[in-house]
């Protein structure tokens, strides 16, 4: 058995520790000698699992006493009907920044639900290469929250300043950067992420909800299925039908590797170390392009190609004799792109710039 | 490490194989040198592992080409507001067979998106103990859809004749009794499951739907999220996002292990033998009660109940000395529950028995 490095965008590595350790649980969980897959979720033992994972990230992201945490399922992708379905008031009127697909597609499906939905802000114009001036947004009073993608997976940028939402609640889709670095969770009304990034498998959201902005019944403005309301998971404590425990469980363990790495200050230590190395290569290299505005870029996803799209395809192809695997762009804007999460070494991105360093001797002419 | 006989209503015991199959892949799965859980959902390899589980379930249920079959999150939860949303015509109006917990959760859902949704048979008035004659309903020629809970989980009865649905679409949720025994799908409008009771892990419901019943956007009446609309799942073969792609993992190996044991046939006789060593059993107890009407019994789940609460948790607590664990009843109904699913094996349920005969002998005064 070789490991490789894998660059995938999501489902993405993982720490080698949590698979083995999963792998050694698999027949008897705890000595419960059953599989955490097997165990209901009602039991004493699951739910321990879940509170210690509530309480692990709580820790992690110093998430304050007014925010509620739940796990659901459905991905970031729900979420995008559940935001407006939850936090819509009668004014059903939102901003959006468009920074790359994922907030495009949110503000399209918030579009379904109300026409008062709009962009504010928009970098498509130089296709989402950089996080657009957020500082002076035409908010309006009456606007239920403010929406953004805050690490764009696919066009490697983020926003390293939060937008001015003039006293508007901050909506953030954070699932490529959770737990990436520190963040200060008072200045958000709701983030979210899907975990398949950089926490967890696949088939797993997490929803952090400012308190006051829970919506009973009756006040909301749609048709919203039970499963989608937050409430209805905020009370049932994540538990209101059979959750994703698997998916619970292997985050549970990975809150755990990221506190014993030293938490978040010491994961972006590591994550912008890692960064600086591509980075740094990508600014003198004569091949490689990158296009993302220095002060916008991602430490999570680096994208780069070469110009030419058959050159690309061979970068990826002679990349597997180096163990580099999933490194290709996503379809939107070709080229290759690095995923470099929490899990992934940094020898793991030191292997990818000696290739790409050996890859620029030979093919540039 | 020791296994326990595991009577868990779900999260449910899995064959032993598949377990043991998946721990010694975490790792690597298939070469790929990651583990499933770290795989892109866009990769030839996992494309290859959705693709065979698909392939799998039509084999194993024989399910004609004219029905589409997607894997979606949320759980059969989800599916109670999904199957209105999907399935309802200008008419929005659908008529339910109430046969315990999950199917009046599912009539409460549908009525929260249509008045003209209601009840046209019910065994309420027996505590659910039955199933209601479905020969003759008061179905009406503008209903969209009839529905069922097929198996009750719960009450421990099962629908073993379909209803005369007067040639509406039937729709069932086949949770608790999916893959149990062969189904004539072609009955069927619809038929889903949470597979985390006889399938798989928890996070992954399985939709089987007629084609012509599938709707485009413009003919669906409610602002439906994106999500929770079939098409979409189908047009994307269940990649529309990152599906719970472990799950799937999970499930096709156990399709696998079920065409290995000799399909859904040899699944039903196996699941006959095991029910009829308790039911038998049950007849002649002095001590034990099982209130189900006997040509309604459930083949997957065996309730019964020494009439004394005190007794009941005794019994419970007792039975985790003989290794079986996860008995009680649900808290609608109190007492003890012996879910038998496929994967339980016969030792299982001959101890359980066993276990029972002593503690009659002990505590029958």
């Amino acid at each position: 058995m070789s490991r490789v490095y894998n660059f995938s965008a999501g489902p993405a590595v993982l720490p080698e520790e949590v698979l083995k350790e999963a792998a050694n649980e698999m027949l008897d969980y705890d000595g419960s000698g059953m599989s955490i897959m097997e165990m209901s979720h009602r039991t004493k033992t699951f739910d321990k699992v879940i509170q210690d994972a509530e309480a692990d990230l709580r820790d992690v992201m110093n998430i304050p006493d007014n925010y509620k945490v739940i796990f659901v399922q459905g991905g970031a992708t729900t979420q995008f009907a559940a935001v407006p379905m939850n936090l819509m008031s009668k004014n059903q009127k939102a901003a959006y920044i468009e920074t790359g697909n994922f907030s495009k597609k949110a503000f399209q499906e918030a579009k379904m639900f109300s026409d008062k939905v709009r962009v504010v802000a928009s970098s498509k114009d130089k296709n989402y290469t950089y996080i657009p001036d957020c500082s002076n947004l035409p908010i309006d009073e009456d606007d239920d929250y403010v929406y953004i993608c805050e690490n764009n997976t696919i066009f490697g940028t983020k926003f390293h300043t939060l937008p001015n939402t003039k006293g508007k609640p901050l909506v953030s889709d954070q699932s490529s950067c959770f737990l990436s670095e520190p963040v200060d969770v008072t200045k958000y009304g709701v983030i979210y992420a899907g975990v398949q990034k950089n926490v967890g498998p696949a088939g797993l959201a997490i929803v952090i909800i400012r308190e006051d902005l829970i919506k009973e019944d009756a006040d909301l403005q749609f048709k919203t299925p039970t499963m989608l309301k937050w409430k209805t998971q905020i009370d049932a404590k994540s538990l209101y039908n059979t959750p994703n425990s698997w998916a619970i469980y292997i985050c549970g363990k990975v809150f755990k590797w990221i506190k014993a790495q030293g938490g978040l200050e010491a994961m972006k230590k590591k994550n912008e170390a890692k960064a600086k190395i591509l980075y740094d290569y990508l600014e003198t290299s004569k091949l490689f392009i990158n296009d993302v505005r220095k002060e916008d870029r991602s430490i999570m996803n680096v994208v780069f190609r070469t110009g030419n799209e058959e050159l690309d395809a061979k970068f990826v192809a002679e990349a597997k004799n180096h163990n580099i695997v999933t490194i290709k762009g996503h379809r939107l804007v070709g080229g290759m792109r690095a995923s470099i999460y929490n899990a992934m070494p940094v020898e793991g991105v030191q292997a990818l710039v000696d290739f790409m360093r050996e890859f620029e001797k030979e093919n540039l002419k």
